[in-house]
């Protein structure tokens, strides 16, 4: 799959709250994140090749958790986030980082963070209140391997535009913003 | 987890089912298992370091299926197949196999066979139908990390005594035995 997608670092949420009801955005769910982002220098520094080995466990709304597997490729372009992503969902966060960790791919930095999500046609909008970071708000979409992705980015600059985003688009990952990775 | 482990090649089941009926060993279950080995010789060759990365896709019962991908490390001994190994159960092979894939580690081959299990205490006897290489039965036990596995090695060798079976012993993997890896 390929999830094309832009992040924006805003001051509040308040005024996108209000856009985000005024042009008839849906609220999914509230997630709590807990990502641990894995390295392997020695073999392949994720830092220098812009990929990126993850795993996540999330709490939605307060109960359930579901644990995920992901390996983000390189970035496609240069304005967004729009990169090849393959997640498998596993059943236990502690073994399967020992299986990488025994691969030799070394937990490098966690990620903590609530995520708020709406959904609007087929895009997914993203309030982010990122831990020791800042908010974001990320839109993203999945697109089939080899489907053309500028319609929707497109598409997701207008929304920005519709939620009175038009400046802060940050191309960085969390891990960057963090200082853990300096690229 | 260190997985204690020995396994016989044997001509065929009957004697051993015979046997296994008089020691009062309970059938467990039966499972078709397909097996797909990866290996990423240009990092670390498993064939030379003795270590596997494998995704299991197991039908049990003819019926249910469930995905499991396991790390095994070297052995510790000279006369066993013990080992330490680490599981997790996955959604879906054909993405978790993608994402070994994104990471280098290339399937290197399947391995097929019907696996029939037997419980005695705490030992799992498998008699195992292995596609293009034979028949073999496997005694094994799971034990913690750091216990001494020596004498859970003897009791195995004992039940492989009741069950008539005082040769034919097989370090080898299915995969090595399969002529795959020439080690």
């Amino acid at each position: 799959m390929i999830e094309v997608e832009v992040k924006a670092h805003v001051n509040d949420f308040s005024n996108v709250l209000e856009k985000l009801s005024e042009i008839g955005a849906e609220k999914v769910m509230i997630e709590y994140q807990k990502d641990t982002y894995f390295n392997n220098p020695g073999y392949r520094d994720f830092e220098k090749s812009d990929e990126a080995l993850r795993i996540r466990n999330t709490t939605l709304n307060n109960d359930e958790s579901h644990i995920i597997l992901t390996y983000k490729g390189p970035k496609l372009d240069d304005v967004s986030k729009t990169r090849k992503e393959i997640e498998v969902s596993v059943e236990d966060s502690k073994n399967a980082g020992l299986i990488l960790e025994n691969l030799g791919f070394k937990p490098a930095a966690d990620v903590e963070k609530e995520r708020t999500t709406y959904s609007i046609n087929e895009f997914i909008i993203s309030l982010d209140n990122v831990h020791k970071v800042g908010k974001f708000v990320e839109i993203e979409k999945g697109m089939a391997d080899g489907e053309d992705f500028k319609e929707a980015l497109d598409k997701i600059f207008k929304i920005y535009k519709k939620l009175g985003i038009e400046g802060g688009f940050e191309r960085r990952s969390y891990l960057e913003l963090m200082g853990v990775y300096k690229g």
